[in-house]
Order: structure tokens, then sequence, then C-alpha cells
């Protein structure tokens, strides 16, 4: 026998479907979770069995949220007049964290991937199309990659239409970086949107 | 808000106490498991659970089994006379592997760690002392780790007034490595252990 029992091999292959969880790493968690105490397994096992039943996205915006309206979309504090548009749930939680944007957001759940077989359709545009107000800037956050850089000129070219100013983050160096490691790309991105000191 | 909302929360912590797995990680596999399907996650939270459950470990030498006495200590085509000391019950998977070993197994679970708190007491070893026989040979196979070699020491002492002939696996260079990236211990235990060719 060079296999584990049916229960450990189970486990392992379900943790081996997680994302960055190779084999090995699968197996280091299963013996890991078979040493654990009653407890600790019975709390893992209902958190992971909860948090699909337990959380609910925003009608509105789309981020998670206990309520159907999330607490943004309710807080009458925020400006109403700019919206960050982003691609998963979770990406709202990094702009929170800065402290520095308290208008709203709108979760599209993705970016248009025709390679993956992802068209406009499959992706939460209408109730944003219908969120627009002429004069309204809209913040295009998806990530700086080539699929989302095509989203955001789709994006661009409807939401304009719609009356809205559409601007997107900046692209440059991040702070702390180290120009000797830089990639070209960045940099010569960074030099096209130098600003006066 | 820069916190998640409690069901994603309570399933970041409950991840992050796993091995390996830092609170990062622990986020990218919860929104993982959010957006998976009812089927991957019921299977994976019914794995956690059962694997507890569901498997037990040999009466006889402590490894993985779905039995009270595992297939190894039943197969009789197996040598009687000796015996593989393993720290863990998933460390008799690599012997296995290797189709080199026919023999037995008996898992101590653990090794002597003062430090810790882990004495003599806390280990499997009345079970093996019992199953010593005068002439028989044990092979002490923990890890090459301090605790390791101390545990070995301090077994093959008393294992020696049992009648038995003691032994531990060979230390060097494992093959495929690179004498240039040794470490100047291991380096030093194949000189020492060299052998005539």
């Amino acid at each position: 026998m060079s296999k584990y029992p049916e229960p450990a091999n189970k486990l392992i292959n379900q943790l081996s479907r997680l994302p960055g969880i190779g084999r090995k790493t699968a197996q280091r968690l299963a013996f890991y979770i078979l040493k654990s105490d009653d407890l600790y397994i019975r709390n893992l096992s209902e958190a992971i069995n909860g948090i699909k039943r337990n959380i609910l996205f925003c009608d509105n915006c789309g981020i998670m949220s206990e309520e159907n309206i999330c607490h943004i979309c309710k807080n009458n504090d925020r400006a109403d007049n700019i919206i960050c548009v982003v691609e998963q749930p979770q990406d709202i939680y990094a702009f929170e964290k800065t402290n520095s944007f308290l208008g709203q957001y709108h979760v599209i759940g993705g970016v248009l991937s025709p390679l993956d077989g992802v068209g406009p359709d499959d992706l939460n545009l209408e109730k944003l199309y219908r969120r627009v107000k002429t004069g309204m800037e809209i913040i295009i956050a998806t990530n700086p990659s080539i699929e989302g850089d095509t989203t955001s000129l789709y994006l661009a070219k409807i939401l304009e239409k719609l009356g809205a100013k559409v601007t997107r983050l900046a692209r440059g160096l991040p702070v702390g970086g180290d120009l000797e490691y830089m990639d070209e790309l960045t940099l010569a991105r960074a030099i096209e949107g130098r600003t006066k000191i």
C-alpha cells in the first residue's frame, strides 16, 4: 500500500482543488486536520458550510453584505455622484483600507475574456448602467491586466455615452518600489503619466 | 469598514490556523470557497468532518487504518522480525513507496522534546517494548533533527537491553543532490559514513 486510507485520500483530493494548494500541501493540511481537536474540525467545517449560506451580495452594488442592501449603499455620508467599479467583491476592502475613497462601489463580477467565454452578458453591467446619471464620475478600477484594460475600455465607451465622466486609477511606480527592479511596462507607464512637481 | 462580513471573517480565522497558511492565503482560499459550487463546499466540509471519525489507528502498530488491526500487521508475507519505528503515521507511506521495506512498523507519535513538555510517557513506547523480541532488528527512523536523534539514542539504549539489534537510517548525500550546495552537517555525516566502493 502506498495509498492513504480512503477518508484521508478524500480530504486530500478536496483540499488540492483549492488555488495554490498542491498535492503535498494538501497532504500536510489533511494530516494537520486529522491531529486537530474536534472543536477546531467542527468550527472549520461549519465555517466552510456557512460562508455561502450566510453571505449575501448587495442588490444594488454587489458587494458582500449580511443584508440585502449593504451599509455603504445605505450610508448617507458617502458621495453618491462617484462610483468605483471593481471586478470582485473583495476588491473593495483594499479601497476601504486606504480611507481615501468615500463614494459608492459597483462589483461587475469579473472581466471580459473571450478566451474563457466571458462576454458582457456574463458581467453585472445592466445594474451599473442604470445607476449612472449625467455628470457622475465613474472610476474603473479593474486589475492592471490585459483583460482588465480591455474591460475598462469597453465600459468607458458605454458609460461616456450615458453622460458619465470616466476615469481610471493611475499607473506608475508602487510606493517603496525600486527603479532598478521595475519592469519595463510599469516604468513606461510611469513616464507617460508623469506629473508636474 | 475594512472588515469582511462575519461569516467570511470566521472562515478566514479558521483557515489561517492551518500550517503554512497565512492571513492573505486564508483570504484567497475563503473567497475561492465562497465562489465555489455548493457540491464542492459540501464535499470539502464533509471530508473535513469525516477524516477523524472514519480513520482509526491500528491497535498494534499505530498506523492509520480503516480497521482496528491494519493490513500490514495482518499480512503474513511481511517479515515479523524487523520493525521500523517512525514518528508519525504518515511517515510509513514514504517507506511503502520505496518498495524496499517488507517488515513491520511502529508509530511512536512524536519525539522527545523537553522544551515542549514531551517526555517518554507521552509517546507510544510501552506497546513497542512489548513487541520487541530477542534478536529482532529495530530500525529507528525518526527525522534527522536534534529531537529525532535524541529520541533515537534514548530508544536504542532501552531496546538493546530488551535484546534487539537497533539500527538507524544512513545519513549522507540525497540522490540528485549537488555537492556544491550541500550543507556542512550533511557533508560531514557523508564523510563519516563513507563506504567502500
